[in-house]
């Protein structure tokens, strides 16, 4: 069921065969606009998509979905995108990278989202080839809604520039959408160390733990985002225009504070775990405390009882007249003294100590 | 509320829509100046104060609050200031940065200051074109006065150089902004390491984290800041002059300084959890030995008496003449036995240990 | 019986002696194929091997076993290879890395399985000359038989590509191979988690030790290995083609994942280490609450019953008509009492507290 | 009091104002020396040892305590130091570095040295200028004498070389200076191994953290001035002739050696914290086992005399002539029980376990 | 006694004086062979010894103890090395670094080996100058007679090669001796994490923390050592052939795998103090269990045996038939009742948990 599991072992590299579980998609969705007008359509084929779309203006072609092999022959056929760039995203555990190919570029990035309170990973690859943007996903729904609402309005500069702009503006979503994942992580951090200071329960503990594993989770979904993105800055192969780069600019700013967040709330969640068990130790000295006080006030009572308790005949105390009396007033001596002790020793200061 | 739930999703990059929270400042606060002299004054729009302003020597304008999105669109107009620059002006949790666009450089830093027992921080955005310096703060109140008074007292060399001298000083002035915070931060640990070390409150366990993640938020200001500066020393395109370029260098040590410092302390807060730990676990093992040294004296002494409370009718020492002083001998014995015992495992010898 | 054990003191470098626990391998497997056809054989010596497959097309020989120095000795002499490279494949514990010799290149790999529930270790030589690529290995059994596979079927490109394709393949196979027990040991992970929460036993403990163990094992195998591939990528010297160069970026890629994942279950594993300690913290907690509960409940009824044992003479009470039943009633406010103490505590809250 | 604190806010940068608790120099020491002789002097003002030693071999002018901001101000006029530097040299928290200015540099060292039990920190500036170089302390006393002897006795090379060979034996005094405090450090580190297995106070646990303090001080020292010593032999700038730059690098060697053992230093303290924190839960386990076996011998004996206590009419035992001695025997045998249980345990093993 | 405070303050670089309790060496050993023969010489001075042998192949000298100034002068004088060479090579606290002076380098290393129990630490000098190769050792007996056995022998191309093989196999020799002692440390780690499963005492404790300190130790040693090899190989400067290059290329890996391992036996072993701060927790834990079970069964049932053992007149109870046989049994199910919950916690379930 996992990647590894599906990838069977006889296949040659560069072999394009679905994941078992994969979402099968019937159609391609595809936009294709240029600064006066954006269209969009629904087609069978790539090959009927690109014909339709090809050479006028920018075209994006998004496929929901790994199950349809057919598709991404075709665009082997006909785009010329690489084999193994097309295994890769045939293989849902891909780290972000960009990788550059002879006449396109090849970028895969994770999405992430709650989903029953688990956060769950999302691929999408990128190709961009000259006046051609092809994103493959693993399922519908994503966050790229707005940037398809700035094409359909056109609504800022998206329309009037090439494909590479096209390329940024997703990437760009994709990072964005990583903030409100890390603020919920934040302020689900904050609620954690309210709750771990008054109780102690597994599901803290258990909860901690899922923190942990999700923020190292979404590090390395975004920390190996951040090199493709320093790269593409950087390596003048990867064909982005200058103007478009200012942009990625922007975009590997982002990616970087969204780094520095889950570092942040990495060293913060591990400080909690610190904190847990200080406070698991607070408590068990609470329930010592508690135990140590009756105890040391009422064993040596009940010695004393004991004592007159005996049945020896010669206990010259048992027949005075004030004895009982004495006890008492001996008891009461004994108590007094240690809760001063205690006193003295800040024990009964309540359960904030 | 936060800065990404404002953002909104539909939103080309580059289009500058004001947060929900932030003031809207009325007026712009300019100052021109040159070797001579040095004028100040309020202007309503940043055209006004270019026009009053530009060409006299050099021009700073300072704009108190996001609130005002004409200004920002006057900074594009005016002073062709980039559209994504001026959208980072008006995100308020960049990371610093310096950003060098065509005609003017874009830096980003960040502004500590302590509100109500909490570290705030404020972003101040800074553009530096030809010989005009615009900055933009998040609220009224800084820790650039000292700056303002060197102008209008023409101390120093400030008025007699150009605009990036401005700029460096600004900076300056922010880094030395953060040391009042880390000298006040190491202090804070040294009480804490006092008050760790006498009592096991959670407000003190709270106290730690908080320094902790405060600590973080100061490494995340600083620590890129200290890069953008690095950048700025090395880097041609941005425009610095040499004889800057030294006064920025030493900016740069300030910052390297405050970097450490923060480190340091940092670890010297990690540190503390330890001692909280043990001196909690200190102070368990004291109440255990309280409640230890008290039973174990008279569970042995209540069992003697017990033993002599029995009803046998054969016990042939009920009847003896001396046996109830007997049966005290025995337990003054097996208690000094039981003292001795203690006092060589040195568990009698008081609160410290 | 370790590697430098048998490593004899008084042999100078690059003098060849098999372990002495080592396989003796009688014959020598060769795979002779290009894309038209693909041949097997076993031979008795690397020279006749060689003469049979040598110049027609690409020719692969495998040693199972590092016991016959004989046929390492033919290397040399057949096909050239360096004594220092031949030394380190006799020595079973070298470091994954590629050496470049004059005519040759010579790549060590660590392939790993799990038998008898330990993580093996075994150590794979790669030899890449002209048209030649020889492996050995120390065992038989290996995670090549899908390169195997696809040269005898003629799948993919292997059998229309040069050598250094049959090179990358057994990389690929052996990066891929990982990858099962990566996820293995995630899986097992997950389920230490549950344990953990619910158990503290010895067992335990150890396999979470025995874990970061295999772990650090498995980072000291796969680290070096992307090392290496990045070296084959950057470095002319390698002779690797460019069209293969290609493929060996995405292997490359594959151990940067492997290397991540290697790394996030190693932070992992730390944190089970915290689970650990904090749930055993809990349930000493849970024991005390027990003993403490019982104790302060009963200690101070014993006490009272302790003193309506005493044997005075003048102890009114005694002959009270009702003083009995009173004693009752006195016990059960005084349990009450206890029990809403506890109760208000929330130490009566069952065993997930 | 501190330095920033000190730092008034309103001055421009190179602006030089004397710390408010610094030492007042009243004079400055002189050296002039070539490889024929060597003359020291004291001198009122700058002015004066300049024109008294210049010109004639190497000057060295040394300036005990920072209160008289004259001096600095004439090493400007005098020397042509830049102001920012000489603003350096009365801030004394500078993070060791070497500073490159027109027509000399500028080098700052922490010197360290032991006072009162705590580590004391004191700053040494150092200016080079063609022939001449200045020093500048906060107190009176260093570790500088051993230079001082060889300049008046011509004992090694000191005399008959230029200028940067002094700076070089002022520096390599420095380095050395650290030495004996690591060692100090290194053996008050094995006394705590000592004592923390042997007791558990209070003051221990703060001499753990105040020596962690301590190393992260000396680390604060050494590695900067480890790249500052770096960047003096890469760096053509620095005008270091190559025949010293020779012993340049053997210092270097000597402040990588200080920040190796700076670091071991710092690793085995964290480690110490550990250690105590595992003596202090074994000793607590000790405790518990005292605890543990006497109330567990002792309760089911005192249940036992608790049950011949008891008062029933009908209790047949109570008559019976063996009774009393068969009780005896029944809590015998339950002692015996019990400390062969505790003995198979191994809890009667003594303090050592 | 240690190395500082050894070298007095007043001396200037450069200055040989002998560490006070160095050992006096009364002759050099000296190899002189060429690849047809070998022979050895014993000499009194340097002189005598450059005189037998320069000029007739390669010269090795070897001079045991560092006690003998004159010999390291003669080292100046007949040879040229340089005095802060020489000066190092007396401080027997280096750290392991390779030196490029005008016609010879020097390269200092560190050899170890178990003397007592402890890991002890012996400096190794190797001066390389043209067909000259002198070593300076700390005391008698190292790690290099292998390398002798094949000089005498003729084993192995040493004879037929330069003299930087020899250095080359002077430095393998000294590597391959860390393999041991890193084996034995593994093994040793190994036989812990068996110890601290079943015993806590200090003895143990201390032994991890002093294996700590070891692998520390062995690490300042290795480390740099690795990074002077690497220099070896990039630098062209220190005169190394190229063949010989090969060699030392394969040196230098040996070196890295000797770093890896140190890098996980530290892992292990701060894992090993996890550890054992667990099983102290589990062992606490068990003996609170058995205190817990024997108080919570007996406290009670002490409890109703005081009940009846009180005096009052009016305790109906006490005059009926069955009421001693029926306490019997209500404490029977009192203790059945506990148990059966003891069961139901797992608490019964043996030393394991």
């Amino acid at each position: 069921m996992t990647n590894h599991q599906r990838k069977s072992r006889n296949l040659p590299p560069g072999t394009l065969r679905a994941p078992a579980d994969a979402q099968c998609p019937k159609t391609i969705h595809a936009f294709r606009y240029n600064a006066e007008q954006c269209e969009e359509g629904e087609f069978a084929s790539v090959a009927e998509a690109v014909a339709w779309g090809r050479g006028k203006g920018v075209l994006w072609l998004n496929i929901n979905g790994l199950g349809n092999v057919d598709y991404l022959q075709e665009l082997n056929r006909e785009l010329g995108f690489h084999p193994l760039a097309l295994e890769d995203t045939l293989h849902n555990a891909q780290r972000p990278k960009v990788d550059v190919y002879e006449g396109h570029i090849y970028i895969v990035v994770r999405m992430f989202r709650y989903q029953n309170h688990r956060l769950e990973r999302e691929q999408l690859s990128l190709f961009l080839a000259d006046g051609v943007l092809v994103t493959v996903q693993e399922r519908e729904g994503d966050c790229l809604d707005s940037v398809r609402h700035r094409l359909r309005e056109g609504a800022g500069q998206v329309r009037s520039r090439p494909a590479d702009y096209l390329l940024y503006s997703l990437l760009d979503a994709v990072v964005d959408s990583y903030f409100p994942l890390l603020e919920e992580a934040g302020e689900e951090i904050e609620r954690l160390q309210e709750r771990v200071l008054v109780e102690t329960g597994r599901a803290t503990l258990s909860r901690i733990h899922d923190m942990r594993r999700e923020l190292l989770d979404l590090r390395r979904g975004i920390w190996p985002l951040r090199d493709a993105l320093g790269t593409m800055l950087r390596d003048g192969e990867t064909g982005i225009s200058p103007q478009t780069q200012i942009y990625l600019r922007d975009c590997h700013d982002h990616a970087m504070r969204a780094l520095d967040m889950t570092e942040t709330y990495r060293e913060l969640a591990a400080s909690l775990m610190d904190i847990y068990l200080s406070c698991a130790s607070n408590r068990m000295n609470e329930v010592m405390k508690v135990l140590t006080i009756i105890s040391t006030i009422f064993i040596p009572l009940t010695f004393i009882a004991g004592v007159y308790g005996m049945n020896f005949e010669h206990m010259p105390e048992l027949q005075w007249r004030w004895s009982y009396a004495g006890v008492w007033g001996l008891m009461l001596l004994c108590t007094l003294t240690m809760v001063a002790y205690f006193h003295r020793k800040g024990w009964l200061g309540g359960s904030d100590t």
